[in-house]
């Protein structure tokens, strides 16, 4: 497995697998990676001949007030997993090649970004674009993989990529759970003990909510309003928003019609989470 | 010479060029060709194995009260003017695919769109870095061809490709001159007889400003104060800006110290002109 460092080198080195008639598949990542990154990686790992894994924690997503420098790290035990399921190259740039001085570049994809985490935080779209259309034009991949826990991030990311025209596929993986049900995410490693049963109130909500839909609902109020009783009933939680939404608009949704998605935001202790899940899909848990 | 006005056939086709390891120039314009075009047309010839032309007039980046309808168009005769000078490919796209319904991304140059015309015509470079992002996307150029008479422009794009890593080279090349001197532009065909000469106070106004150059004058605001009384001196025009800023930032500079441009917009009668020199430069008149 290549580590590779350089921007320029990362795309030397793509255009020369490319000129080979090579297909590259490509999985960006914050790092700290959990199983779920390792189930995008296998994916990504059967369609390509050459998988680029992108490791970079991205200053430009992260609000003021946010995680960005307690978000956690661990970039040898990053490699060992990534080489564990095969991955050709590590890509692992650094802020001052990504953002150098006077960098004023940014990328908007101004709807589907509005609802949501939109609403919650400000901007974070607008770094999520930015840097994975810098990732794309470096790695140059035929096909991108990304996982559907950040729900929007990934409608967001198809918006892009058909709107500007990027010539790769993108692929959506169903989120890796826990045996208990939690969705995996880097952030899951702040929860402190007591905290972990009010999370998986959020696994118990979106199986009360196919329940409800299964038995015939489809006022979103009604469903909404049983899906925050349950979440209230335990402690250390707050809830950022529960919303049902169209899947490509991302726009509330009063009734449920076409294809919708229940996506939700709660605060457990100091730590956000998020979970989502398309009515009538299989629920991994 | 071959027309396509599919995005998905051009993007095989520049693919296919680059699997052969053929490389591509290109030239993005809005059509209604003069010499300046064939300037840039002749010069991405000798770079290019294949060389691409764009004919789009794209509606981002016109205000609501600017000439889209009315820009000029004449497609056969820029097909005729192109073949004349070895083009392989028109791209030809409609606004119904470049802009299809629900598109909602753009590109922001953030900084150096500010000054200048960005202060004139708000949304104007927007639309610009969006469109060259998506023709560059779907043409695929290891090399792009601009005119420095739209400095600006040239600037945001150089700009927008270094912040993105986008994996080709930007070339500008010197305005392309009437024999006296009028810049060439699509927009000059609007000109009525007696608006003509006043649109030369545009090229006197660069000689003037760099004849006091020469003479050792590094204020910025004298210079300017002399340029507005010549410009002045005639009827039927009407000032815009008439700036000295830094050819990075685009930053107005109080006194010529590294590397200025005098930039000029003006309206003679109903039509908007803009012209450019940078200092030091050889000036084509």
């Amino acid at each position: 497995m290549k580590v590779i460092d350089s921007i320029f080198q990362m795309q030397s080195f793509a255009e020369s697998v490319r000129l080979q008639g090579k297909k590259i598949s490509f999985v960006p990542t914050m790092g700290y990676f959990h199983e779920g990154h390792l189930d995008l990686m296998r994916e990504a790992r059967k369609i390509g001949d050459c998988l680029v894994v992108s490791i970079y924690v991205n200053p430009t997503q992260f609000g003021p007030k946010e995680d960005l420098s307690k978000y956690p790290r661990d970039f040898d035990r990053d490699c060992r997993m990534a080489a564990s399921v095969a991955v050709d190259v590590i890509f692992y740039p650094s802020d001052k090649d990504m953002y150098p001085a006077h960098y004023q570049t940014y990328v908007n994809v101004e709807k589907v970004t509005q609802n949501l985490c939109g609403l919650s935080r400000p901007g974070h779209f607008r770094g999520v674009t930015t840097v994975c259309n810098k990732l794309f034009n470096i790695v140059k991949p035929h096909v991108a993989v990304f996982g559907r826990k950040d729900f929007q991030q990934f409608i967001t990311i198809k918006r892009m990529v058909a709107d500007l025209n990027l010539d790769l596929e993108i692929i959506g993986l169903a989120t890796v759970r826990e045996a208990d049900g939690l969705a995996m995410s880097s952030r899951n490693v702040y929860l402190k003990e007591n905290e972990r049963s009010s999370a998986l109130n959020l696994i118990k909500s979106l199986k009360l909510a196919q329940k409800l839909y299964n038995a015939g609902e489809r006022n979103s109020t009604i469903i909404i309003n049983e899906v925050t009783k349950l979440i209230k009933s335990s402690p250390y939680i707050d809830i950022d928003y529960i919303k049902i939404c169209d899947t490509t608009t991302l726009a509330d949704l009063e009734e449920i019609t076409g294809e919708a998605v229940i996506a939700l935001a709660v605060k457990v202790g100091t730590t956000r989470l998020i979970d989502n899940h398309v009515f009538g899909e299989k629920l991994n848990a």
